[in-house]
Order: structure tokens, then sequence, then C-alpha cells
């Protein structure tokens, strides 16, 4: 089988997952290059999976005719930037969340590749979730019946570092992003949103101009309603569940758990707390973007996470932004698009 | 052992369940009296009961020197008057929520309470339901820590006719009403309400002027956040649940089931819908709040859900409809008290 | 309504439960007697549930034609002597479990209740609790299919006194006697049983000359295989499944609980125990079974738990102990029936 | 890294479990060569993984001296003739079960392995297993107590065809084999064995001289009972679950599903059922054991499941026939060994 041959921009933490779903689940593809500003980085991929080639310098992955398809994993700042060279060097590009926290630079990738004619899919995965893509299934073949309610609920374990959150846009464009993607991915456009925000977990975040603890009501284009409530820590761990309620019936999504034991004693019924950690959570939704990408790739199909999606949930972040600063329900038409 | 002698007011289907909780459950109380204006259904729950008098006139219960309590179960509008005629005849008070639809009668009530210096308690039962009461209790043992999100989902197996949504003062103030003393009796004192609501269950409930589908986020004065989602008609039944998010961790409460049976087959994996109507649902808690009533009064102790709490619950309802009316959130401080 | 008019006979435990089930939820029914041969127990009895007669001699029950049937609530060893007499005075008999502890008593029982053409009713409770009842149901409509194999758990919070496990006849009699009849429930007449026994609880039942944890297989006359497991004591309660597995699904039983509360926090997920005592756990279970045995007085209609089902239990139990002391299986042709 | 090179004996669906493990799970490891008596299988699964070497003949493996262990994945019949071959080479061995139908042949095998002093591991994959693994930690750290019952169930989504059942050595030693070595993990050596069987699913398997449905109770050592059920049929597919009661209190494990998600509407509330196929339901538990027999090679550990285990569980299977054959218990310690 002729496989198709990737190249890999950015080897941290997010660029090793994508590189072993490949290397070990997607025989249709094969990486042939990585490269990271940290060129140690770099070779340590390219040693650990067999990758023949690592640079420092993304563009001679970029220059390289072979590679159909790149993957950008660099940091935030230089998504949209490499997004625009990657399209333009006619490679086909799976781009990580977020595009980027301007909607001007997103724009300019959207150009950029309608230009080019490549494919472009944003790192979503939670579409790809097991749990969120049955509950999608379910309402698309209409057993949900008409939405009426979208209810997100959405917690780390752990707040990141002082540092991550003064670069990290706030709350609602670094964490809440995903989720705004994922009512638009269930609920459909939405019209208008309202913020309640606060800083409950640790003062730290809000003398850095962000909060920890939010509550977004919203309005979508159908008439249904939504909410998605956040927090930067939960004492139990990570916290992703989802719920949707139609005219015909309601479907939820639990947690994943790391077993299905139960244990009873004296005390209690005890039974397994969530998956931790986004990497064990989210790992099957990992793979099945990146095979989802690929078959793209391969197949010529349209990706079904598109940079405009990336926009979208960045405008709904702005107007969540908005609606906290200025105390009122704002509509997704007042943000720049 | 003696027995504290009650009457009731009002011989519908509340009235039956008060006057069946304390026959059969309550020994330290006996009803010796029941009104309606419809007198046969008075006669019936009297003869039903073995209760000796039974009149069309609640004056003859307000008159009868032996009664030291009565219960309110007639029509709300009836409610503020008689609570307030019950206290100025030194009778201590168990009344139908909600007290009014206005303010300032639920504050002739008070007055009225507080002169004749009777006991007064409002039937929101929920707070005596086992599974809210055992995170009430959590959280008052510190084991949910700092609250910091409140969400309560609230859905009925169908509306009510068109009829009585004309006159209910809106799903604010008929249902959510009991969702708003949940959120204060978990959450504490409300700051700040903004309502999201629409209509997407029968337009006849819009033509009516209400909505039948609601989200209604909320601030609590210690800095906490909320939410409830509403809707007058879940296919699947009565929908009732708690989720109570702190810094300790989260308690949550499921719905209760006919059974804890499951069945599963090649085509699916069963378990039992939620009990479908609220009788059934809250049996327990309407027999636990009587007895919780008739302990304070026999003990001449405190009410745990006074006037005061049906005055917030209405105030929170009210500022739940300038919100929509506005489209902006609104304080609980701009709704007269 | 005329109400049918029924004589307690034992005013213990039992015997309390039955008449508040009678009193607060059977209108069809008043009890008008109470006996025991602690005539204050019996007194105490009468009074709070204002029943007008009590005595010391049951005889003075049997006696009163007023009375159309009665319960026999006493102790063991007294059940099928009054039985018998109860049935030769024409009254009708709901008895207690277990009927005698010996084939040769049950079977005078049977033949005085068929000479005098009243019913009787075994309480074997279990058969009317919610969940049993509903996979019962779900095994007649076809849900399940044909029945391969059937799987009881039943353990006890605690054990009994050493001075009750002496005259109790022995785990299999006193305890496996429900689980026996529940089997038999579900599904129908028992070939042959094997029995393991063992003493892990506590070594002075075992000097008693019983055993605390025992698991029993069975070969049912329609080919299914089933099981049982018992223990006096399981740490966290109460123990009561059933599973029943057949060629079109599996259902299944799993303990009732307080709430439906879960709550997770840094250290574990907690949901409830089950209910730890047999009259929380059964409480609903008394009382339908009570009203059915009312149903069948009243409206003539056979009973669903006969003295022959009490035999039945008894002789499985019987075969149960030769099994272990033989170290065999056991076929039930082989008790004398 | 220095990897431990491996050879592949047979290359059917186990040994691609195994070999896709070691590829992509196991860095430690690499594997060199495959063989199959169908050296079109070998040449396909070789290419796929890029295996530099294959062979229709397996000597070829085991001539190989870079190879330091094997992997044993061929028909039963050959399994200990190869691993006494493999012992004798002076390579590790890891051994799909059954080792062997006869106890004689395991036997061999036992000397073969003590006289060469290299170590086997036997694919007793499921007590690696998240969920059995669990809970024979939860028993290991003394959260269980006392272990009193082990309860074990097993039953297959569809029948063998009547082709494997006739050379499969019969449900006791093709199925059970599993939940025996599942007894012995967790309760320890096994005393006794009592079966009941019958033929419910299929009368073909009757006819081909086998049962399908089975009910095996042990006897511990420890003193503590057990209980095995087993079908060669659920409707609903793949049911793997084990509960374990102690004197402290009880660990269960339910089944895995393929997603956490639960739909209600008017008419059921239904969630996912079991994961439908060992691969599935077991991967986890395959990729772990290799990893397992990995760590024993390279840093020279005894393995946890050696060729001892492989015996007792087929003495186990000998005796649950015997107890049919003669329908009686039947001592362990009547089956040669």
């Amino acid at each position: 089988m002729k496989k198709i041959k990737l190249g890999i921009i950015g080897a941290g933490r997010i660029g090793w997952v994508h590189a072993k779903s490949i290397t070990y689940h997607i025989p249709a593809a094969e990486i042939i290059a990585v490269s990271d500003i940290y060129v140690e980085s770099a070779k340590k991929l390219a040693e650990e999976l067999s990758i023949p080639n690592y640079y420092s310098d993304y563009h001679e992955i970029l220059n390289n005719k072979e590679i159909e398809a790149v993957l950008i994993c660099s940091s935030t700042d230089t998504h949209a930037d490499i997004a625009c060279e990657a399209a333009a060097a006619g490679k086909h590009v799976f781009c990580e969340k977020p595009v980027d926290l301007t909607v001007a630079k997103i724009k300019k990738v959207i150009a950029a590749v309608d230009k080019a004619g490549v494919k472009l899919q944003i790192g979503f995965n939670r579409r790809y979730d097991h749990n969120f893509a049955e509950i999608k299934r379910l309402a698309d073949i209409g057993k949900i019946g008409k939405i009426q309610t979208v209810k997100i609920t959405s917690r780390d374990p752990e707040p990141p570092t002082i540092e991550y959150v003064k670069v990290s846009g706030g709350i609602f464009l670094d964490m809440t992003v995903h989720d705004f993607d994922m009512a638009r991915f269930i609920g459909g456009e939405v019209e208008e949103v309202y913020a309640n925000a606060t800083v409950m977990v640790d003062d730290e975040i809000g003398r850095a101009g962000d909060v920890d603890t939010a509550l977004v009501a919203l309005k979508f284009k159908s008439g249904a309603i939504g909410v998605i409530d956040n927090c930067r820590k939960a004492a139990y761990g990570y916290d992703q569940r989802l719920e949707v309620f139609g005219s015909n019936g309601q479907a939820s999504a639990a947690n994943d758990t790391p077993t299905n034991v139960s244990f009873i004693d004296a005390n209690s019924n005890q039974s397994d707390k969530p998956l931790y950690f986004f990497l064990e959570r989210y790992m099957q939704s990992f793979t099945d973007e990146m095979a989802q990408f690929i078959d793209c790739v391969v197949n010529d199909k349209p990706t079904q996470t598109t940079v405009y999606d990336g926009l979208e949930a960045l405008r709904l972040g702005l107007a969540a932004k908005k609606s906290v600063a200025e105390h009122r329900p704002v509509k997704l038409s007042e943000i720049e698009c």
C-alpha cells in the first residue's frame, strides 16, 4: 500500500501524540520528517519512531516535495503563519487549536487555504471522542428529536501555571473554546452568548487578569438554549460531560473511568473517579481525528472540522469575554467576522 | 400521647397528600376538621380518613379554639388572605407554595405572622427530598468545600393546560419557583439573575404569553454561580436533578426510579425511567416536611422554610421575568422587597 | 365500603409491620383484634392503631364470628397448629414463613386448609418486592426467553444471636428458605440440590451446629441451573440481588439504596450503600403482599403464595442440609413429601 | 536502547494480536522472525509490521541464535512439543493457553523448562485485565478482608462452530479454563469441584458430546467457596464479570462498554451493551501481559503466570468433567498431577 507522507512541525506533547497515532494506528500514512525549534526534541521523536528526517527549521518540511500534508503542533502564536505558508506550499494542513487568538489572522488562513485548494483540519479532537460522537450520532438520526437544551460540563484537574494563564488569551479562548466547538457540533450556530465568570480557585489567576470559574449561557439560531460550565480545577480530576435534551428524549455522556470496578465496605460504596488527564481521556479521539484527517487527504473528502470552525469558536470566546466585560448578553453578530 | 389538633383548608390533591401523611405517619398530630368551597370534596376526605368535621367555609376552622394549626391547601389566590386571617386567629400556619404572586401580599403575611407570633412554614417540599437533603447535609458538613457551582435540572413530564398557564404567573413563578428555593437552600442568597427563555414545546404556551423552555443563570452573593434549566415537557418523564460543585468535590443527585432492575438483550441495555409524576417522586418529602412542621409547632422550634423563603423565591421569579423582558442580567436588588 | 375484619395473632415485630400496612394502606380491611401471649404487647399494638380488642389467648380471635381472616405472626413453632385451628374455625389464613420445620406438620396444614376450603397465603414477601416482581414480569412476558441460569445473592448485615441460631433449623431452613422460594418463583420446580457450606463469619455459629456461608447449586426441572449464595454477615449491609439469564437476555436487580446521591472528591467516587435492614428494604413488599392477601379473600381469588410453596421451600432446605451432610448432590425426590 | 529479539510461531489471530502489541507498545522488544505452516500468513504479518524474516518452519526461529524468546501462538496440539523444543534451544517461552489438554504433556513442558532454566509464561491474559487486576490489587492490600466467596460470570456472544467444539476438549477445558485460572488468581488453590452442566443453547453441541451451559461450584483450600457460571451464548454479547466477597466488603467488576452514553426517551432508559468480542474487551490485557513477559525476560524476573498455572487450570477442567460424568463433587487430588 502506498502511504501518504507527512511532516510534523513541533515535537512537543501533542506532536508526540499525533506521531504515535500515525505510526501505530494509521497504516495509510507515514511520517518522514519532524521539526522543532529545539532540534533535540525533534531528534528524540525521530529516533523513537524511526522517522528518517528531523530539522530545527520547519521550512525544510515545507520544501520537501514528497510531503503531502503537515501537522502544525507548534506554539499557538505560530499556527496561523505556518498554516499560510504550508497552504502556499501546497500541503494539506492539520492545525492544532486554537488557530489564532485574533479573527484577522484566522481569516488570512482561510484565504490561504482557499487559494491553495488544500485541505485544513483543526484539532478539535473532542468531536471524535467515543461518547460525544455517539451523542452526535443519536442527534443526527433523530433519536433526540428537536434539540432544546445542550449542557456541557468541562473542568480541568488542575489550573495551568500563572505564566501560561497570562498568555493564554483567558479561559474563554483557551479552555471554553473546545466547549464552544462542542456546542456548535451538537446544536449548530450560536446567536448570542451571556457569560458569568468569577475567581474561586486561585486569586493569582484573578490578578493575572483571568477568571477560573465560568458559566456561559447560549442561544442557538435554532431557538435552542445551551449552557457551558467551566472550572480550572476540579478536586476529583478531569470532568468532561455532555447532555443533550430534545423533544424525543435526552442523551448524556458520563465521564470515562480507569476501570468498572466498584468496592463496597462498611464505610462506603466506591467506584472509580474519572480518568484524570486529557491524554488518557481523549487518546482515542486523538487517534480517530488523525485517521479522519488522513482519510480526507487520501480520499479527497472535505474535512469535518475546518478553519471556519476554528474561527467561530474563537468568535464565541471573544463574545464571552465581551459579555463579562460589559455585563450583558452579546450577539455573535457584534463580533468581527 | 396528646395529639396536636389540625384543620385542613382545601381538600384538593395536595390537601389529600398532607391529610394522609398526617393520618398515617405523624402520630403527634390529628386532623379534626377539613374545609373546601366544594363541600363534597371536604366530606369525601373527612369520611375516608375519619376526620370528624367538614365545612365549606374555612372560617369554621379558624374559629375552632381546639385547632392549633391549619394547612392552607386552597387555590393560590386565596393563600395570602387566609394566612393573614389564620395568623390573626392565633393559628400556626402551613401554607402551600406560592404564598402569592405579588410581593405586597406576601409582606402582609409576614407582618401578620410577626404580629401574631405564630409559626408559618411554606410548602417547599423539595428541601425534604431524601436526595436533595443529603446533598444539603454534605454541603453543611463541609464535604463539598466552598460551593462554586450549583446546577439544577427541573423538567415536567407534561405541560399544564393552557387555562392553567394563563393564570399561573408564568413558568418562573409557577415552576422555577421551586428551583429558586432549591438554589437558595444550597447556595444561599442570590444577587443577580439572567434568564434565557423560549417556546419549544407548544406554541399555544407562547400565545398564552408564557415560555416553556428556560435557562436561568444565577450569581450568588457568595460569589458562586448557578444555573437552572427548565422545560414544561420531558418525553421521558419527570426530571429532577441537582449537582453541587465545590472546592473539595461534587455531589449530584440522579433521578429516583421505580425499580433497580436492568434488562439487557441483543438490542439494548435498559434500566428504569425516572418516577413519572411528582406525587410518586416527592411523596417521601411531603411526609417529611409535614413531620417537620408538626415538630416545630409541638416543640416550639423555628420553621426552616419560612414565608421569607416564599418571598425570596417569588422575587427571583420576578427578576427572571424582568431579565427576559429587558434582555439583560437583573440584580435582585432591583425587585421590590 | 364494607371492610373485611381481621385478627392478628402475635404482636411482635412482623405483627406490627402487617398491622400498620393494613391500617394505613389497605382500606378494604380492618383489624378488630390482636392477641399475644404477652398481653402487654397486644395491648400496645391495639392502642397505637386503635384496634378495639386485644387478648392473650388467640382462641378468642378464632372464636370471633366477625373475623374472616387471621394473620399468624407468632413464633415459628406455633404456626402449624394455629393454622390448622384457624382453618377449622373457617378463617382465611395469612401465615408467616416458615410454616414449620417439618414436612409432616406442613402436610397437616395442607389437609386442614383443603378440608376447610379456606385460603392460605405464606409470607414469602420477597415475591412482592418491586425489583423481583419486575423480573418475574419480564420473565412471564417472554422478554428473558427460555430461562437458563438463575442467580440469587442473599446476605444479612449481621448474624442472629447464637441462641437464635440454635433453634433456627440452620441457615438453609431459616435464611435460604426465602431464596429457595425466589428460585421456584422465577425458575419453577427444582429437581436437585448441591450445597457447599462453611463457617467463615463466626466460629460460635459452627459450634452451634450451623454454617454461616453457603452456596447452593440448583438443577431445575426445566433443565435450567441456579445458584444461591448466602452469608450471615456482609460488612456493607443487606445484600439482596437477583439475576436471571435466558435465551433472549438477562434481567438483574441491584440493591435498593437510601438516596441516589453520589459524591466524588480527590479520594473517591462514592454512592450509597444498600438499605441496611430488611424492614427498610422490604417494607413495600410487606404492604403489597398484604394487599394481595386481602384482595384474594375479598374477591375470592386463589392466593399466589400457598402452603404448598412453604412445603417446597422447606423440602429444598432439607435437601440442602442433606447435601452438606452427605457431601453429594441430593434429588428433591429423596426428601419426604 | 538495546531491544530483546523475539520470534513468533503461528501467525493466526492471536499471533497478530501479540505482534501488534510488541511493535506498537513495547519498545524493549522487537520481532525479527515469524513462522507459520501457512507461509503466506507469516509473510503477510511480516510485511505488515516490517518483520525482517518469515518462515514456514518454526525450527528456523528456534535455530536463530539472536532470538532470545519465542511466542507460541500455533494450534493447541502443537503447544507442548514446541515449548519443549524452544526450552531446549534456550529460548524463553510465551505460550498461549491451553498448554495442552493432557496432564502428561504439560508435565513434560515443566520438566523441559526447569532443565533449561528458561522462563515460561502462559497466556492467561485476563489476569492483566484492568478490572480484574484492580480487584486482585484490592484483595492483596487487604481491602476485601478474608475472602469468602468468589463469583465469576463468563459467557460468550456466540458458540464456536461444531467442528471446533468436537476438538476443543469441551467447555471446561476450552472456555472455563480461563475462569479456573481467574478463580485461582483471586482465591488461591482449589480443593474440590462440583459441576452442573446442560445443553440449552444448541442441541448440536450436545450431540457433539459437549455442554453449553454450566455452573461450577468450588471449594478453595482457604475454606472460601466459589462459583463459575458459563454459557456459550449470551444474546447481549460478551459477559465477563467478577465479584469477590470478603470479611471487609465486596469488590465487583462490571462489563466494559463502548461508551458511557445513556439515552432516555418515552420508551426506555438505555445504556451501552458490553463490548461484544474478546479482542475488544481484552485488548488492553493482551498488551499488558506481553509487556509483563518482556519485562520478566529483560530484567530476569519470575513470570507470574507459569506453566504450573496452566497445569492447575487443566486439572480443574478435568475435575469438572469428571464431576459431570460421575455426578458428584470431585476433589482436585483425584486428578493426576
